[in-house]
């Protein structure tokens, strides 16, 4: 029997998982070559838009694979009062092909997984001391950063950018809320001026962060672009960036910020150091105060096989 | 509500359901350019070996997109005592990307949908008198051929070729009782010499059928390739074809029989006739009783769409 998992019985179970080991062991195995992922597939749709990415992947010789299925439908609060973000999780048997359980997580897990893949980036990248936290966008992505970054740093300070005030306002609300001091911008100078840990969350398809506004001992999470047509970078940044860590090699080559600013000759793939292989290797974390770094995550399978793995498997040891 | 539905509330279904009117639709549609279907996904594994295909796709404007994972581990029957095919169907909302319904068919859908498509070839491609009809293969793809056949032809004189005698007798009980007169044979010769409507479905990885075996007046559908590894046929048969059908152009360049045949130079693209195009125009179509003709079956998510769409409105019109 496949078993079928709602998001209520996922929210729950997510609590009592200790997810940043879980997905940087989930990384380093990727980055040794034990994981096999296929490129992302993509199905694209214009009225209204929204972007279908299939990722799916199996570590050798494990017991499962998973496919998760996810969509950003842009204009589903606006016209449908339902989240942007939809989809679900498909864990298989390796060994015969049968579904063993359907999580339906509602683009949930993914939310949660990219969640943990910044909070991992920051862990390494981020300076010692985060005088203040920048997150670029109001969204989902926007508010659950905050909720695992405090793993990580005792930072409180945040200041937020977007273009609607009633966002803005909806957002200062809700992360008060949950314990931080918030000022609200539309101007993104006042984040690049006052931050040294940034997190980029938006949809947006041109650069909303210049080089030109980029700080001395600035750390970049970049995890908003996740097709070809989505950037929140201008590339220049990457030619100022001391350190340029991608969750996979193989994809920034085809989607995000890195694809852009190949393209645009800022950064060669010599430079790029893949998440997996820098957790393991002191020499690729922050070693100074000063550094620029860069982060630039478009989610790698292995994050979505690692966390549906554990909230099966938690879910039925309690059964 | 994510609508979960079960093997065998889809397999009532399908019995009310015009299949071939529907598919032949859908390929039809898929050969105009209405249809988007990417690259078929795939994952190998070795150990023990199996692969799974996922196939999607969406019919511009449609109310919905759909993703299907199936897979072949051809050891599960004796390692498992479970069918080698596996997997499911999923219906998605093409404007919000919520996960409309969830068909847990087994792989079942595969199969019938495949044997449509077998069954439209016949009905454009085989001769007007089928003296005997051939079956390569004693599978679950070479059981349903029979099944879906009687709608297009009144041949009821089957020869079986399988490797395994006790298999071969199996298949010989369970299609007499479906009201076939059945011969078995472990050679090929007996089929090629006798059958006009030759359908292959193993899943070989070498020709089964030679060149010089081949009939005047023979049509050939082959439906078991659909990897870069499988074949059954020996490209050279694609010489002396008259008529070559494949049910997509692009897909028969990356995998089945055609992309070998093109490999060895034995076909030039520009030969190729896709299957919905080959519906509408009857200059594609059998025309005389001594051309060979073939069609070379890969699987397109199009059929996939047809037949979830039809199963899962189906039965909610009766809810």
């Amino acid at each position: 029997m496949t078993k079928i998992i709602e998001l209520e019985e996922i929210k729950n179970e997510i609590e009592k998982i200790d997810l940043i080991p879980l997905i940087e062991k989930g990384f380093i195995e990727y980055s040794k070559g034990n994981v096999v992922v296929p490129p992302v597939g993509e199905l694209l749709f214009h009225d209204p838009p929204g972007d279908v990415h299939i990722k799916y992947g199996a570590i050798n010789n494990d017991d499962y694979y998973v496919v998760k299925i996810a969509s950003g439908f842009s204009q589903n609060p606006k016209l449908y009062g339902i989240s942007p973000l939809q989809g679900l999780m498909l864990l298989f048997n390796q060994k015969t092909g049968q579904p063993i359980s359907i999580l339906l997580d509602q683009g949930y897990l993914t939310n949660v997984r990219t969640a943990v893949a910044g909070t991992i980036s920051a862990k390494y990248l981020a300076p010692k001391n985060v005088k203040q936290i920048g997150i670029v966008g109001t969204g989902s992505q926007a508010r659950i950063q905050l909720k695992y970054l405090k793993s990580v740093t005792n930072c409180k300070d945040v200041i937020v950018w977007g273009r609607s005030k009633e966002k803005l306002e909806s957002y200062k609300n809700d992360m008060t809320n949950i314990g931080y001091n918030i000022k609200t911008t539309t101007n993104m100078e006042d984040i690049t001026s006052s931050s040294n840990l940034i997190v980029t969350t938006t949809s947006a398809n041109q650069s909303l962060l210049k080089v030109d506004q980029i700080q001395k001992g600035t750390h970049i999470t970049a995890m908003g672009s996740d097709t070809i047509e989505k950037r929140e970078l201008d590339p220049n940044i990457f030619q100022i960036a001391d350190l340029v860590i991608v969750d996979s090699i193989s994809q920034s080559k085809q989607r995000g910020e890195v694809f852009h600013a190949l393209k645009a000759d800022c950064i060669k793939e010599e430079q790029l150091i893949e998440l997996g292989k820098m957790i393991e290797n002191k020499k690729y974390h922050r070693s100074s105060d000063d550094q620029i770094t860069i982060a630039d995550l478009t989610g790698v399978a292995i994050q979505d096989i690692q966390i549906a793995k554990a909230v099966y498997q938690g879910i039925i040891n309690w059964q």
